[in-house]
């Protein structure tokens, strides 16, 4: 990992947009990306560098932790996708701190032995566990399992997780943590929900 | 805008997110959303957004400040969507605080003349500024113009503006405003830039 000033586009981009870049040898991907915090954009963020991806034509595996069901926006729109496989691990049940079902936890279980079978598969350049973070803070798998998934990837596999909570060991291990602050909010109870902007 | 249980398909979301959730009557769009801040992931979360409300069938109007090219990642992503419309305005100079060109600033106002076009026409129901809040930042347009520009807009029509460093006057109009942080970053002189992940 080295400053690359030859790589072209890159440099073409720098110019453009006024900002210091640090430029990675051959491109190289591998990262472990953290989106957390309270604010809004963790998923989203995901769902955006997802499409970033999709358009420079790499393959991206979405692994969705405790949601489930099609009527989302961006359920809707990756299932139009080709190059973005989608799998989704949850229940209709309500989870808190205090009442996790066992159901609950196994199909988190699954979760996350089906994101090491794409971690370690090359199939797929960029992996997003969507609301892992969240999982992990219900105490659905704990971070030392998550991190013993974590360390099996390919080293070219770009690894992507959000959800709020993420614990003090997913921090330590990410390269790229950005927390989303909610700095502004018209509702103190809560996020708004509408089809298509937030869900 | 009130509270709105009725909503099935949302009631059903909350359930699923163990969050508490706050749904606006009639799912109405219309609020002025910020993403700013030093960290990764905002013109991401506003494409993220884009998405989503694609999934929907919502139509969508991406007008980027100081940006130009097709090299990008979501552009590649976003010429292949129909329903998804994208406005380039920006040139290949270098930009800084102290070094602005005319051109610069003939762009960034052709820009915001074109956003107000859009934002009053009906034809949109998402529309994103992308950078916008960089092109404040660097004077290019004054926040006072940008907020005479906002204030015109219909009501229905849902906005997203992006970029670092958004003024006060952005921040006290919006209606939902989230800050990016970055809180751990491999490189502390700038931002990686590979093609896929980071454009």
């Amino acid at each position: 990992m080295v400053v690359n000033q030859r790589f072209p586009v890159t440099k073409k981009y720098r110019e453009r947009t006024s900002m210091d870049w640090i430029l990675m040898e051959d491109d190289q991907l591998g990262l472990l990306q953290v989106y957390t915090g309270d604010g809004k954009g963790k998923t989203t963020a995901a769902l955006g560098l997802a499409l970033r991806a999709w358009g420079r034509g790499l393959k991206i595996c979405m692994i969705q932790f405790m949601k489930k069901g099609e009527d989302y926006g961006e359920i809707l729109a990756l299932r139009k996708m080709e190059g973005i496989d989608l799998y989704q691990f949850g229940s209709d049940r309500l989870i808190t701190k205090t009442s996790v079902h066992p159901e609950d936890v196994e199909l988190a279980h699954r979760a996350l032995a089906f994101a090491e079978g794409a971690l370690v598969s090359g199939e797929y350049d960029v992996i997003i566990l969507d609301e892992i973070n969240v999982a992990l803070f219900f105490g659905l798998v704990s971070p030392s399992e998550v991190l013993s998934v974590l360390r099996k990837r390919r080293k070219d596999v770009e690894v992507i997780m959000t959800g709020r909570n993420a614990p003090p060991e997913i921090i330590e291990e990410a390269d790229l943590v950005t927390r989303m602050v909610a700095e502004k909010h018209p509702y103190d109870k809560g996020v708004i929900a509408r089809a298509g902007i937030e869900f």
